[in-house]
């Protein structure tokens, strides 16, 4: 009777250890401690686990999370490149990028007007849109503005992670409406060869996007890997132009109107362009280029001894597939291809991996993506050379990690 | 200033809102109601949006979660099949199914021990195995009992959404180790044969698996769509057995014992076989047949009007890829393809679409599953003849849903 007394007690305190833990307390010790202290069981086969539940939590033990890089209104947060595995990002962890906070959408209010250049300007309301076939693509999005701590001298510190260089892309399986499908339904003039996009977020973010690319992947979607968009991604509606700079992938999307030229608009013209030495700017470039970065080793990782490790990171090119990844650990004196993983998708995330034998001695570690069009990951001397310093956006150039003698790494401007 | 002063009164409001937002309740009304109430604002545009967050939460729109279908302590929970669109389910919605509740496993304790038949038995902790060569691999775990509802007649019930009926189910990136590389470690002797994966729930769930599914594709796995395992999903390291039936892809994974026989262990004489009409068992069938659910229409949908629907919904099977599905709107008297959506990847959830024209009179909707052994999802009755009724697994059998002339939709016993 003792014995049995005993055992529903301890089993009464393991659960108390659960509920403790799930608010992030996990301290380890003796399972004969008083109750209500937090004591995880030392052997979980002797006490009964937890029940199931309507909606998972993460491990108390599990640390992981975005890091907000730009204040608030005009805001961001980067995923945790160094802290994910394969290509998904889970939902909630996807970057975010907005100018005017997340709006609250009611989604069913919620309208998306085209009109402009067209025979018929309709009005779709979300059931409307999720009436429409459907079709999902697993892609990446990435800010155009990812990587600015990777470019300039005067921006770089060594104490940065993955995540602080080029947190500001993610991978999601995004599902929705094709344009195309839409635009049928409204009948697009023939002379009508750019549309505005504009989002019902507090700084009404708009731009103006080429008809080619609703005729090719462009896509009005609702759900993101599996569920629906979340607030941050864009709840209840966002453009997805598959390859494209984020900022063009209009979020809380409520309007698209058809035109015969671009409209100009603030996010398209002082913002999200590149100044070039002539004084001219680059602008409408919307693709972003082939590039890669390794998430493992990185700061803050030690190699704490001599031997194999993987090396391993993502690439991506807004222009279809990754066809190679090389690694160099010597500062890009020599090269090796890494190992690409199933399934290499287009305008998507790619896993690549390579096994590396650290000798011990220091060593510069850097990737190099390569994609369909023949297009190269470039050095970041070669960026300047191209588009000069001046750039906020669009810094796609070879990211660089050093790891010194004694197994710590921290990040390297590059060359 | 009064002006100035409603403003921000304003916008103090819509950040109540939020927050109540937040904890579910999303009342629409007024935007001069008085503070402290659930207003969203009518138009986001002239209200400051939300901060960035760490991590990332649904609207308060978005109602979607797992149902518990077996009470606990020998639990489990399905996934909103009818609420996902695409292929990958998000973690926190995955299926869940455990024989002892969820035990709390602390993982920098954790260790693995392989030993048995072997020339050097040994112990592996977290960090050993994540430093091995990793492989990501996108493919479904589904539990061996899923789909007891659409199986015996004295089970059916016409209020079964495909959650209830086929929600145990999931599709997840998972991230790990080939076993393989473990098993060159310990060096297995040539007449090992079978190998024992032993558990730490409070079940201490075993399943006897052939090595030959080791020198496969199996993989001890420690991420799940690119964070750490899920607690229910087995954090923080979980046996993976692409294709195979669901316990035996255990969860908390602590001891791999190599021997040539299998140990025949509860979850695989008592549990998990299957009774034939002989009184012999089918034992150790693992690899989970081709199979396919209509996720929409279903019950509880109504099509509000005769026209264009798409159906949608999900295929799988254990052997490979899918190659094929087939729709019938009449029963299974006539059958037409449908679409399968890229990627269609091995072992993994693949999802169809077909552009249904619905005339308003009544159907049976069906979908029919290929696979690229030439396997053809069986009908209720077909499966009944091969292995009796007997049975409480495997039951792969066609689904049917009935429209009703109404455009209402309930669940069918099926042919």
């Amino acid at each position: 009777m003792a014995k049995h007394k005993d055992k529903t007690s301890f089993s009464r305190r393991a659960l108390i250890a659960g509920a403790a833990g799930a608010l992030g307390s996990t301290v380890l010790g003796d399972p004969e401690q008083a109750a209500g202290q937090s004591v995880p069981p030392q052997d979980p086969t002797k006490v009964p686990g937890a029940p199931p539940t309507s909606i998972g939590a993460r491990s108390a033990h599990v640390d992981i999370e975005r890091t907000v890089s730009r204040p608030y209104p005009s805001a961001s947060s980067g995923s945790p490149l160094q802290d994910l595995n394969g290509i998904i990002t889970p939902s909630d962890l996807h970057f975010e990028r907005h100018h005017g906070g997340v709006p609250t959408v009611d989604p069913t209010s919620y309208a998306l007007l085209i009109h402009g250049m067209v025979d018929r300007p309709m009005v779709f309301t979300l059931d409307d849109l999720k009436r429409f076939p459907a079709r999902s693509q697993i892609c990446f999005i990435e800010c155009s503005g990812n990587g600015w701590r990777g470019f300039r001298e005067s921006n770089h510190r060594e104490e940065y992670t993955p995540q602080d260089v080029d947190g500001l892309t993610s991978t999601s399986e995004w599902t929705g409406v094709p344009l195309t499908t839409l635009l049928n339904e409204v009948g697009v003039h023939p002379d009508a060869s750019w549309f505005l996009a504009e989002g019902m977020d507090a700084a009404v973010l708009s731009r103006s996007i080429p008809v080619e690319k609703a005729l090719d992947d462009a896509m009005v979607v609702y759900a993101q890997n599996g569920e629906p968009l979340r607030p941050e991604a864009g709840y209840p509606v966002r453009l997805l132009l598959p390859g494209w700079e984020g900022n063009a992938n209009v979020k809380w999307i409520r309007r698209l109107e058809l035109a015969d030229q671009p409209f100009m608009t603030r996010q398209e013209t002082s913002k999200y362009s590149d100044p070039l030495a002539d004084c001219t700017a680059r602008i409408f470039s919307f693709a972003m280029d082939a590039k890669s970065i390794i998430t493992f080793p990185a700061y803050p990782d030690t190699l704490r001894e001599p031997g194999y490790w993987e090396i391993s990171g993502i690439a991506w090119t807004g222009r279809g597939r990754i066809t190679r990844v090389e690694i160099s650990a010597d500062g890009g004196a020599s090269w090796a291809d890494a190992e690409l993983q199933e399934p290499v998708l287009p305008k998507c995330h790619t896993r690549f991996r390579y096994l590396w034998n650290w000798n011990g001695s220091e060593a510069t570690l850097m990737s190099r993506a390569h994609d369909e069009t023949g297009y190269v990951q470039p050095t970041r001397q070669q960026l300047i050379d191209a588009r000069g310093a001046g750039t906020a956006y669009h810094q796609n150039n070879i990211r660089a990690w050093e790891v010194r003698a004694d197994g710590s790494v921290v990040f390297g401007l590059g060359t």
